[in-house]
C-alpha cells in the first residue's frame, strides 16, 4: 500500500523530507541555461528541457537521502506543453530512481471534470477503449473548497492501494486565515471542519502504519494549529509545507509527529533546490555544484528533523 | 475594458450565453472520431486532435450567436502535452472567432506558483527576458480556498483591463454544501465570506457598468443564493453554471441579474455542445450535423433566457 511503503521509506532512511521540485529559470546557474538557449533560442521549450534537466541533476544527487520529491505543475505548465512534457518526464526519472512522487497540482473541480483530472492525473485516461497512463503521479494534492463530490473521483483511484491525495486543510502562507480561520456557528474554525471532512474522507483506505490514503496539507507556519489537527485527525498523514525559506524551523514541527514520530513528511524547495545560492552553502559548492548543494542542504535538513523525532 | 466588451457582446447579440467546451471522447460522433484514429491509433494525440477540431465546429456554428466561450482544461489536460496543445488552439481560434474565453482552470495557489499560474495563463512568461504568451484566455476561473495571496498575482494582471477572473464562491454541485455553507460565528454561511472578499479584490478595477473584472463563479442550482449574493455584491459579475444539464432553468436564474438585466453570463456545456443526442434535437439532426444542432440549442437556451430578462 502507497502510504505505508511512504511511511517505510521514511523510516529507512531516517528522513521525513519532501523535495519540492519548484524550477524557477532565475535560480538555475546561467551555465546550466546556455546550451538550451544556444539549440532553442529562449522559448518556452528551451525552458522545459532546463526544467527537465535540471530536475534530474538534483535526484541524481538526493534520491538515496529522501523519500520522495514534489514537483510543482505550475512551474511547468506555465510554458504550455513542452512544460507538460518536462513535468511528466521529471515523474518517470523520479520514479524510476525509487522516489515516491507527489504531483502538486491542487486541482478541484466536480462530476466528470474531476473524473478527467482524477483519470489523468493518478489513473487511466480510456481513449475509446484503449487506456493510458499519462501523468503517472503517486499521490497528488487537491482543493476541497467544492466539497465531497470533488474528491470523490480520485478517491476511487485509491481504493486499488497504490494511489493517494493530499487535501489542502491549513495551508502555510499568511492569507489562508481569510478562509480557512473563520469561526464558525459551533465555535471550530473552518480548517477543523474540513480536517474533519478529509478525515472520514479517508477511512476505510487506511494501512498498516494506521494512516490512510488521503492525506492532508497542514501548513508548518502554524504550529498551534497543526498540533491540533494531530490529535484530531490520527489516521490521516500530513504534509508539511512552510519548513525553511517560508520561515518554520524544526522546533514548529514537533506538533505534526505523533507519539511514534510517525504522521508526516515536511516539503522543503527553495531550501534544498536553491541551496547553492544560500549564504551557508555559497562558499562550499560553486554555481555549476548547485546539485550537490542540494544534497548538503537535504542532509542538513535531515539532521535538523531527527533532532526532534 | 474586458469586462465591458463582454457585457456589451452580451446586449448586442441579446445573449447572456457562454457555451462550456468540455469535450468527451464518448459523446462525440464516431464517424467524426475515425480519421484520427486511423492516422494516429487510440492514443492521447488522436484525442487531442479530435477534441481540436470538435472545438472548431462547435465553435463556428455559435460564434455569431453567443458572446463567450468557456474551455475546461481538465478535458484536454487528461490527455497530456498533446491536449494542453489542443487547449491552446482552441482558445486562440474561439478568439480568432471573435469569441471571449473563459478558460475554466479553477487554479489555486500562493506567491510565486500562483505567479507561475498567472503569468502562463494570462499574462507572459519569461524566458530569460525574453517574454512569450502561453494559454492566452482573457478570463479564468479560480478557487480562493488559500486567501488573498492566492488571487493577488492574478489580479495584477487584470488592472491592464484586458484580462480577468471568475472566483468561485457559490459552486452548482450537491457538495458545495460541506463547506460553503457553513454557519459562521456572525451567522453567516462561509460562502457570503468568500462573496465579500471577492467583492472587495475587485475594487478599483470596474469597467463603465458598473461590474469589474473580478467576478465569481455562483451556481444556478441555489437561486436564493444566488439572488442574495447578487444584492451583496452589486459590483461583481458572475458567471453561472448549472443550467440545463444540471437541472436549473430560466426561471432559477432570474436572481443572478440586477434590475438592468446585467451582470450575469450563465454556462451551457453538454446542453449546447451535446445535443444532438439529447431528444428534442436527435429528430432534426444526424450525428453528422451534431454542430447544427449546438447551434438550434444555443438559440433555443437564448430564447428561454430572453424570457426572463
Amino acid at each position: 500500500m502507497l502510504i505505508d511503503r511512504l511511511i517505510e521509506k521514511i523510516i529507512q532512511l531516517e528522513s521525513p523530507i519532501v523535495a519540492g521540485l519548484d524550477p524557477r529559470l532565475s535560480q538555475i546557474p546561467g551555465a546550466f541555461k546556455e546550451p538550451y538557449y544556444a539549440q532553442h533560442g529562449k522559448i518556452p521549450v528551451a525552458a522545459a528541457e532546463i526544467f527537465y534537466n535540471w530536475g534530474k541533476e538534483i535526484i541524481d544527487n538526493i534520491f538515496d537521502i529522501v523519500p520522495a520529491v514534489k514537483p510543482q505543475i505550475a512551474m511547468y505548465e506555465q510554458f504550455g506543453a513542452p512544460g507538460i512534457d518536462a513535468y511528466i518526464k521529471t515523474i518517470e526519472y523520479a520514479k524510476a530512481k525509487g522516489l515516491i512522487v507527489i504531483g502538486d497540482v491542487k486541482r478541484g473541480d466536480i462530476a466528470s471534470t474531476a473524473e478527467a483530472y482524477a483519470d489523468g492525473h493518478i489513473g487511466r485516461v480510456d481513449v475509446d477503449g484503449n487506456l493510458h497512463e499519462v501523468f503517472k503521479e503517486e499521490f497528488i494534492t487537491l482543493n476541497p473548497y467544492m466539497g465531497y463530490d470533488a474528491v470523490q473521483p480520485y478517491i476511487e483511484h485509491c481504493k486499488g492501494g497504490e494511489k493517494g491525495i493530499f487535501v489542502l486543510v491549513k495551508t502555510s502562507n499568511v492569507g489562508s486565515s481569510q478562509i480557512q480561520d473563520i469561526i464558525s456557528a459551533d465555535g471550530l474554525p473552518i480548517y477543523q471542519h474540513v480536517g474533519e471532512l478529509v478525515s472520514s474522507w479517508g477511512e476505510g483506505l487506511i494501512g498498516r502504519y494506521g494512516f490512510s490514503l488521503v492525506g492532508a496539507v497542514v501548513g508548518a507556519t502554524h504550529p498551534n494549529e497543526a498540533k491540533l489537527l494531530r490529535e484530531k485527525m490520527p489516521h490521516t498523514f500530513f504534509l508539511v509545507p512552510g519548513y525553511g525559506a517560508q520561515g518554520a524551523g524544526a522546533g514548529d514541527l514537533k506538533g505534526v509527529f505523533n507519539k511514534d514520530h510517525i504522521g508526516a513528511i515536511v516539503n522543503s524547495s527553495r531550501g534544498i533546490t536553491g541551496a547553492y545560492a544560500l549564504e551557508k552553502y555559497k562558499k562550499d559548492y560553486d554555481e555549476k555544484d548547485f546539485a550537490k548543494a542540494s544534497r548538503a542542504a537535504a542532509l542538513d535538513m535531515r539532521k535538523d528533523l531527527q533532532s526532534i523525532i
